[in-house]
């Protein structure tokens, strides 16, 4: 609960310190957390997530990935019958359990196991909602995230158009990102990126793409998740006075720009150095990006944007 | 076993009528059967499978069904460390255990759990194999079949272009469908139709789409699953002496159709006589899609498709 004591596992376990779920209101080592093989979330994919982190003891910008979550049930006519505090006490429950101060904390809610046999009615399912959380994952390493990595843009595969998939309801249709990262770690990149089929830049594994050139920053608008580290920096930008076109990015223009850096929840502002053999800001982080991430980490400390987790002594 | 005794349940046992699972060689009823809520094949549709039916005591078609899987397998890069007579026998075992004389019956791998804590490296994940039955499912209800389905052309979606999402390696990156589904039943129809972003007719949930002109079959050759019973259906027309043209149909064309069908694994040849509000062979399965309904359960009768199981006395 938010604004009392934990009712589940009143002290840390080191058992789950390592990953812990939360489900039918029990936390549990997330290793004996699992979900019936014929749970639509995973025979049809048929299920939305998000996933928001925990930073210092406390969750950044709690209420906007709250609220998104519950925009994506509402769009896939999921209802496991939770409301958004009972989610938010859910989670608050579960990291406070684990005493882990920096966390990356998933929610989930599937369509569920049909109840009528044979039935391939999606309103015959039983909706369900849990939630796992483990220690804070870095999308891109730290160590590479400091000099700047090395990205990939997938030449075999594009990017699923929102005209089948809305890539703003978070989403588990992976099969394109997948793909794309076989390609990239074959090359010695750590991830990759995805264009659409007119050869825009749209995005990658869990994460938004920023270019930056002469001190404008663009990013795609159609066909990409719309971030919350990816609404933050847009803030940021405006904050410092910088210009933020949201719109088309051609993969010609990407590779021209001046510094190139991804926003994700697990890591903030990344630098990226390389795509391919092109090579960005002297193969060093750019300075625009460089500042962003340091203003990033100033933002996720400021009081309006934490929401503090209460540990159990 | 294919060639011996079963070494698991003995005799077909009631709590396994009702659906039952193979994990890690045991044989458990289906509802006990789970996968940890951080297998990659929940978290980024990670997966592929195949469904092969049981008919009157038997597989059919068996081989071509596992080959496909073992494809689609290798094609995503999976092992989960089973080969191809380890499938069968677990298959095998699977079903003898339940009793059913009619199944559905699916072989999963999933790309699995992923070693290396925080890693975003398919490469570092356990692939597992699971399998499981249920009573043989209709896609189009029985009843419904013998007088012929109503299906919806979604709006609001477009399938998957293969070049997101490979059509031919079975998964389950549904969200299409799953939308289209919606849109269908909310308009009382059985089941949906997506067309590509060219307007060609692709495929349903679960079955592939034939037209018939003038005693012509058509049916698409891109962004579709190369269907078991897709397949069936064309080794039957030419049999019976009738042309089939495997290319692009456009949804103009379909709709000008004399007689309309799908094809799955869950229930061989089904007509259809309403698309939205086309009406087909004057509101009744056509001549010609019976007489392959027909042929397709003689088939599936044929010796050379049967793999018999050999079940507990």
């Amino acid at each position: 609960m938010i604004d009392g004591q934990p009712e589940v596992n009143p002290s840390p376990s080191t058992g789950l310190k390592t990953g812990a779920a939360w489900v039918d209101g029990r936390i549990i080592p997330i290793s004996k957390a699992s979900i019936p093989i014929n749970d639509w979330g995973l025979i049809h994919s048929d299920i939305t997530y998000d996933v928001v982190p925990v930073w210092e003891g406390a969750f950044f910008r709690f209420e906007l990935y709250l609220a998104r979550f519950f925009r994506s049930m509402a769009a896939l006519r999921l209802n496991p019958g939770i409301d958004q505090a009972g989610v938010a006490n859910a989670l608050h429950d579960l990291v406070a359990a684990t005493g882990l101060q920096k966390a990356y904390v998933a929610m989930v809610a599937t369509r569920g196991v049909n109840r009528v046999p044979g039935s391939r009615d999606p309103r015959d399912c039983h909706n369900r909602f849990f939630a796992w959380c483990v220690p804070y994952i870095h999308v891109i390493a730290l160590d590479i995230a400091d000099t700047g990595a090395q990205v990939h843009i997938a030449s075999s595969v594009c990017r699923i158009s929102p005209n089948s998939v809305d890539p703003r309801i978070k989403n588990y249709h992976w099969g394109d990102f997948t793909k794309g990262l076989f390609e990239a770690k074959a090359l010695g990149a750590e991830t990759v990126i995805l264009l659409d089929a007119d050869g825009h830049v749209t995005e990658g594994p869990g994460f938004n793409v920023f270019a930056v050139k002469d001190k404008r920053l663009v990013t795609p608008e159609r066909g990409v998740l719309h971030g919350i580290s990816r609404q933050t920096v847009i803030e940021i930008a405006a904050d410092l006075g910088l210009e933020v076109e949201i719109r088309d990015l051609p993969v010609s223009e990407f590779l021209q720009s001046d510094e190139v850096f991804i926003t994700t929840s697990g890591g903030g502002v990344a630098p990226i150095t390389r795509v391919d053999d092109h090579i960005f800001s002297n193969d060093a982080p750019g300075e625009l990006t460089l500042a962003l991430h340091r203003a990033y980490f100033e933002w996720a400390a400021r009081p309006e944007n934490r929401t503090p987790i209460t540990y159990p002594d």
